[in-house]
């Protein structure tokens, strides 16, 4: 039987020299590789009790709204600023040249709900870490963060000491 | 009981004057809104023989990924341009100001599978025929078109005319 990553499709190079990027689209436009992805991020928040699950835009979308409509979990989009129509909170994080902001809709979490944030990859923690002054900022508490893969040569998980953090697959290098 | 336009909510006047935004994140972020949405337009389909499923982001990976987990079937992601690491194929729309591109990895779908194209919305159809575009230029055969909603008053049916569409709400207006 394939295991995950099996289905995972690394190009080496890619956006930049040095790089090795794991492409997720290969994980999910198969079937089998789908349900094994969902499956096993689903398996590893058995345990856990949260009432929310917040993704961001495009990617974490993609795992997130499975898990939350197979637990009857509502679903919170991030987005990049300027999407969202109502009134919003916003945290902005560092990428290679320059950064970038990201927005929720205020109301979408409600003080002291459980939110598990889902996202396709850690790497730096940047993105996640901004993830989570949203929710914060809302007085979400955040019950833990799911992906599903971790690269480890980035220091993500040191990145987000002190949060619960759950990978359905890891790689030692960057 | 709640009927799923119960569920949306709209915004006068975003993003530009005159125009009524019907906000879709108001419908996923609640657990029960979430889940009609996805029952409501899997049903539509119920009948239709399809192998893959395509959207686009963001909003598209939404409603595709869960209903492709669902019904055992492939995602196929199609993105903007630049975004995705193997060969691709492309497709330019207009916008109100300009022009966008969006691609799709070129192996992504076989030559004759059946696909199910989903997004959240039909306005002037604009986007979905790109999305047509690249299924039928890697060779794939567009089996239906299903969205969570559409604004009628925008024509993108009569613009997609030849292909079965199935919404789960329409509006009137545009």
């Amino acid at each position: 039987m394939k295991g995950l990553k099996d289905y995972v499709r690394t190009i080496p190079d890619f956006p930049q020299p040095g790089v090795m990027f794991r492409d997720v689209t290969a994980v999910v436009q198969d079937a089998d590789g789908l349900k094994l992805a969902i499956d096993t991020m689903q398996d590893l928040v058995a345990d856990l009790d949260y009432d929310v699950i917040a993704g961001a835009e495009a990617r974490g979308f993609i795992f997130g709204t499975v898990i939350a409509y197979n637990t009857h979990k509502a679903f919170v989009l991030i987005r990049k600023k300027g999407k969202l129509p109502c009134e919003t909170v916003e945290a902005t994080y560092n990428l290679e040249y320059g950064t970038a902001t990201i927005e929720m809709h205020k109301d979408a979490i409600k003080p002291g709900q459980r939110v598990l944030i889902v996202d396709d990859l850690v790497a730096t923690g940047g993105t996640i870490k901004a993830m989570i002054d949203l929710v914060e900022k809302c007085g979400g508490v955040v019950a833990g963060i799911l992906v599903l893969m971790e690269l480890k040569g980035l220091n993500g998980r040191e990145f987000l000491k002190g949060y619960r953090l759950d990978s359905a697959i890891s790689y030692e290098g960057k």
